[in-house]
Formats: C-alpha cells, structure tokens, sequence
C-alpha cells in the first residue's frame, strides 16, 4: 500500500482527525491554495456527536448526522483525503505512518480528540455501551431494540426486568439526553409496539458522581433538568460513583447495587493522542500541552487542537472544556496564524470566547446557558433546535433531521426501529476477512 | 426461552415470514378479531426487495425502505409479532420448533421466501455479494466505497482497475437497475469524489445467461433497455454463464475472463422451504406444491404462498413468477378464504391477475409493460417511481424516499456515502457474543 499523494511546490499540512478541529481547520485553511492538505481519518464521514443520543434512541439515522469527508471537499483540488489509522509521529522523519504508509508532512496537525475512559475498570469496559462514534450510537439502538424482543420470551419476572432496565453512567449532557429520551420512549413509544409487557418493570437509572447533573453549567440549569427528568420518572442518582457490573447488576462505591443488564458509560473521556510525541507534552487526561498558537511544547511544526489540546489561557488552567466550541475556535484560528506566518506576519494568541450551553430533557424542555441570558423550557427547547440545525453540515441533512424531528413530535413516534444484521454487512463489506471467517 | 404467546379461545394462524405475500396475509386477516395471528420473521422488520439496490449504490437508506413490524401492527391486538428463526415444523404436533422454543399452530402459513441460488458454485457464493437483504445491500455500498479507498492506495493500475470494476450477473430487473445506477455513479458522482484517480479504469460488466436482458419483459423493453445501458457504458455479455470467480477473475462456460474484484450475484433465487414437510410436496426450485387455495399437498391445516410456493393455475404450469404481485394477491385471497371456511362459505380458488412489470434504467428512463401498453423513456421512469412509491409501508417513508429521489434527481448526488463499521455495532448490539469475542 501506498499513500500516493502527489509532491507539490507547496508546503503540505497534515491533519489528522476530522472531528470538529480538524474539520475546521481543514475547511479553512484550504481556502488558500498555495498550500497541500493532507486530512486523514479512519472513518469517511465527520460525524456530529451531539445528535448522537438521537440516532442511538431511533430518531435520527446515522446519515442523517454523518457528513462524507469527500464531499465537503469536493470542490478543493488541494485538499487530499485519506482513510486510514495513523499509528504514529516520526518527528525526525517529518511523517506520520499509517496503514496506508508513511504520510510526510511540513506542518503537523493532531485533531485525534478524545475516547471513552473507564478509569481502568475492565469490568465495565468489556460491558458497557461507549457513546462516542455513530457506530456505538447505532449498535446501541440494536442493543435496546433486541432486549426488547428477548424481553418477551423470558422465562421469569426478574429476567425481564433486567432486559428491560437501564443504567446511564455520567450526568452531563450524554447522560442527561440519554435519559430523557429513554423515559420517553418508555412512555410514548414502546408500549405501543409490546403491548404484552408491563412497563412498570423498566426503570431507567442516571447515575452521577458529583453533587448535580450538568455541572458545567449554571445551577438553574442544573436545577430545573433534575426536576424535568425525576418528573419523566428516570431514578436519579448523584454522589454515586459506579464501581463494578457484572452484566446483571450495578454497584456504586457508596454501596448501591441496581438491577439491570444494560450499563451506557457517558461518566469520562480522556484525549487521544499520538505515539511518538516527547512523552514531557503530555499533560493531564492525556491532552497534549500546546502554547497559546496550539503549537506542541519543544516542536516547530507540529500543533494539537480541541479535545487532545490542553491550552493554558485565562480561566482555562487545565485546558479549554473539552467541548465542540473550543475545538472549532482553535481550528480556525490556526489557519490564520499559518497564513500570517506563511505571509511573514505575527502570529495572534488564541482567545476563547464562550458562546454558552445547552441540553435538551425529553421532548420539548431544554435547559439554554448564554453568556447573556439563562432560559429553561419550551423556548429553550426551540432555541436547542435551532442551534443544532443550523450546525450540521449540510444542506439536505438539515431538511431531513428537520422532517424527522417534526414527525417525531407530531406522531409521538420514531419509525427508525430496525434491528439490523450487522454480522451479514461485515462478512461481506470486508472481502480480506471473509476467508478466515470461511475457514474458521 | 419461552415464545409466551396466550391461548385463546380463538383459532391461531401462525404465518412464517414478514415479506410481501406473509406481511399481505397478515394484514387482511387480522381484521377479524376472532383470530388469533402470530406473524414470525428473522428481522424486526418488513423489507421492500424492490429496491435494495438503490441502499446499495447510496441512493437510499435501509430505513427508508424498511418497515419496523411491530409498528403495522400496533392497533391489532389479536396479532403477536416472533422476531426468531424458525427452525422446522412437526406436523403431528401441529407445532414449529424456533429459536424461542415451540409454537403451536391452527393454521400454518409459510411464507419463507427465496434465496439466493449460486447453483452449487461454492467458489462464488464464498466470493459473490448476494442482494437478497437489505443488509447485503447495505455491505455492497460499503464495499464499492471501502474500494475506492483502498484503490488510492495500490501500488498498480492493474489492482486500481480490479477494485473498481464491477461484473453483475444475472440480468433480470435487479441486475439492469444495478449495472445502470453504477455506470452513473461512475460517470457523475465518484468522479467528483475521487478528482485523484481515472474512471476510465472503472468498468462495469452485465452478464446474462439467456440471449437477452429483461427475459420475462417484452422484446420492446428488452431491446430498450440494453440500449440504455450500453449508451451508459456498461459492457453487456449476454449468453455468458459464469462458473468461476477466484477474486480477481470472473470466468465463464463460453470462456470470457474479466478481470474484477467485484462480483455481484443477481442470477437466480431457490425457494425457502421449512424442514418437517413431507419430501414429495417440495418441487422444482425447492418450491412447495400447493393446490389452488395455497393449500400444501396432503395437510389440511398448513399453507404456503409467495415466492416458496408453486401453484399450477392457467398457463403458470410451474407456480407464479418469484415477485412481489402473485404473493401480495395470493395474501389476500387466502385471509379471505380462511374467513369463508370459518364462516361456513366455500373457499374460491386462486387466479392470478398480472398487473405488469416494470424496470429503471438509470436517472431517468425506465421500460414499462402493463397489461394493455407498452411504454419505455421518460414517462416510464416517472410511472416507476410512481408505483413504487405508493407501494411502500409508511407514510413517512414514502415522504422521505421522494425527498431523496427529488434531491438525487436535482444534484446529481447521493449524500450517503458512510462506511459503517460492522465491527463495532456487533460487538456492542450483541451481548451474547461479546465475551467470546473478548477471550478470542
């Protein structure tokens, strides 16, 4: 294999990840095209993670919040896109290797975000549902959706139960969604399809280790989303700290023990960095330490941004909040320091500038935080709306997201209930694995 | 496991199998509430066959053409939904073993469908990508998008072209509305993807047993729409049996060898049969004898219908072709002769009424043979669409399909060009088989 990209009188700028950061960076700064973009990531969509308790609860398919990375770029001849894993940095080199082979470049990019971190439990690491790409989101809504037909051919009240139930781990704004989509769909949705099973046995748990849910936000909006969801009727629990799940049940340090057979982890992220840097830049939570032009601690060339960046600048001591903003913000503005250093000008520190929080509670109640204003309910249910939609790429993803949403809340219903075979898809999507599988 | 379906003072109607003709049946006789129904698929949902192959050139997403059972049958009480293999029948017992464990019948209904048939061929059916399911459809797209990837970064022309190449065998309707909507993709959409490479390395083979494309259509469609096809650019053999594929190579009896890494099998379906039947009722095709009131040969109480069973009527001598039409009508005759014998009535026999047949050659032509005209070009295209819009299940799937033909149409464009990982929804959506997968 070969990266086959062509060599140019360019400077080349290699960025890897295409989530928020790199997407941003890479939209901008290929405006100018006397410089080579490289933009490299293992999956051919940027995904839009916000929306992704959406997709995992039947409202939204995966499409509709996956954009194809070729085709934001399809107009930019100087945009080369390649779909591969970087394994590592070869700073001497100037290259990154990847599967495809080695990736030189004259301006590095680390855009890698962030994974789901378990603190270490391999006990719940190898049975809880992560949050964090389309495909968990989507393997989530099987998950539900077949426990739910297993549910009806139990033997016992307690098996049942268990398949029925649900513990969310994590009270920001994953878990908060989450659990206010599932009380819905246990209200609204579900009876309707199994009308054989009493819904009295399902119980959704969120659980949270500080003192209140949505902790980054205000406490109005803290408030008012803890009242929205225990009158949704999900079991709330803060100051618990999940320890151990067996499958069957799950215990706290603070020594709760709840029944059920489904565990989604939205408790902690750590960054996702890449082999390769002095190990002396990587800092807390496994952010990579950048000055305040997200240029790398000790390297010339090479920059790290959003989630995978820990940028000390004003309030910010740790870090900015590893938060789709920050990242945006700080893509865009090193594609005009490269342009300014590229032109012989200064290059200008990074500022972040908050533009607020939101989450959504269930069908139409959103907790709003703005710099200037705090609203919770209907309109700021609205104003989440809208935020979003006007956030995501693409024209005819917005129009179809938007018909969704309306049809959902209109038919009180999400038609989005498949259960696909994904075993059928992976044996034959990958021919280079079929004849093991033959064979085996 | 339990299936856990009531007694009921009520007779039960078991019916095998959500396609069209099983899904028709259900419909019409779960209007009588003095009948129990208990509806049993492999998947949670109905699957609209007619057009897989727009899922697998991204034209389309597999919920829209897809419709969650339970949701048809939300408002019918007396109907109970099984999503679980059924694994054999016992006559004497009156009973089908399954996955959930035994369930008794009344009235057995097989409506089992067809598969594919690669004819014994092992090479191919190890290597060939099936469109029998809206899965298989969904790991074509994959495929052809995971190609291109992979063709940027082969050392030689020659492995660029076996990736992108694509031989199609079999050429019914499937076969021409695949090989038409990839020779567009070629032409107007992977090249503005793909700026890098050269299409002309693209090729796309249509190979056909018979002398001619649309064998079951008349000569004017026929004719017609291998002149559209090939005004496309797509090479059509027909009178060429394929017999070998060994990954790179397609061959045939009459001796042609295209080099091509993709082979897609539209050539033949067998019928489906359950095991525990009588052997002397199965026939050619593995299809079921039944006489003119869908009854099996030599049982008073079970039925067959659609594409597994095969009935002698009129100048059908062979059992009714393998399509949507003749299992849909032959759904609804027997619901209503299960109501006449109930009522005390006479059952009427069966006479199949053909409405026609149609087929879509590319962005905007298509061949149609109705009963009392013959039309291709334009108009045909539009009756198409027509038709099968007012044929799917769902109200919103109707209103997305149109949206996304409208914007396909307009831009030239199919937005859904994701590569899902398979790997990742099935380790997660499978609990089962998660912790073999973590000791492996």
């Amino acid at each position: 294999m070969l990266p086959n990209i062509p060599y140019t009188q360019y400077k080349r700028v290699v960025i890897v990840g295409a989530g928020f950061g790199g997407l941003a960076l890479a939209r901008e700064i290929a405006k100018r095209e006397d410089l080579q973009v490289v933009l490299i990531d293992r999956n051919n969509y940027h995904q839009f993670q916000p929306l992704f308790y959406q997709v995992a609860m039947a409202g939204l398919e995966p499409s509709s919040i996956s954009f194809p990375l070729r085709k934001i770029f399809q107009s930019k001849k100087n945009v080369h896109i390649r779909i591969t894993e970087v394994r590592s940095v070869n700073t001497d080199r100037k290259s990154v290797s990847t599967d495809l082979g080695e990736i030189t470049y004259d301006y590095l990019v680390i855009a890698t975000g962030a994974v789901t971190n378990y603190f270490g439990m391999k006990e719940i690491e190898e049975r809880a549902i992560p949050m964090k790409t389309v495909s968990e989101a989507l393997a989530l809504r099987n998950r539900i959706l077949q426990n739910f037909e297993d549910a009806l051919a139990v033997d016992t009240d307690e098996q049942r139960a268990g398949l029925m139930s649900v513990v969310v781990v994590g009270g920001g704004p994953t878990g908060v969604e989450l659990s206010g989509t599932l009380a819905e769909m246990k209200h609204f949705i579900l009876p309707k399809d199994y009308p054989e099973m009493d819904f009295k046995a399902m119980e959704i748990h969120l659980l949270e280790g500080s003192k209140e849910l949505l902790g980054a936000m205000s406490d109005e909006s803290s408030q008012r989303s803890r009242e929205y969801l225990e009158k949704m009727g999900v079991h709330i629990h803060t100051e618990q700290v999940v320890t151990g799940f067996d499958g069957q049940f799950v215990t706290t340090k603070q020594g709760m023990r709840i029944r059920a057979d489904n565990l989604v982890w939205a408790a902690g992220i750590k960054a996702n960095p890449l082999n390769g840097l002095n190990p002396e830049v990587i800092v807390r939570g496994g952010r990579i330490k950048v000055d305040q032009y997200n240029r790398v601690q000790g390297y010339d060339n090479i920059f790290a941004l959003g989630d995978v960046a820990a940028m000390q600048e004003g309030e910010w001591e740790n870090g900015h909040p590893q938060l789709a903003q920050p990242a945006i913000q700080q893509g865009k503005a090193l594609a005009k320091n490269v342009w300014r250093v590229m032109d012989g000008k200064k290059a200008v520190p990074f500022r972040y500038k908050d533009l607020g929080s939101m989450a959504t509670v269930g069908r139409n109640r959103a907790v709003v935080d703005l710099p200037f204003i705090k609203f919770q309910g209907f309109m700021a249910w609205l104003t989440w709306m809208f935020v979003h939609l006007i956030s995501i790429v693409g024209v005819k993803n917005r129009v179809l997201i938007l018909i969704n949403w309306v049809w959902n809340y209109a038919t009180y219903d999400q038609s989005l209930r498949l259960i696909l075979r994904p075993k059928t898809i992976e044996k034959i999507a990958n021919k280079d694995e079929k004849n093991e599988e033959v064979h085996s």
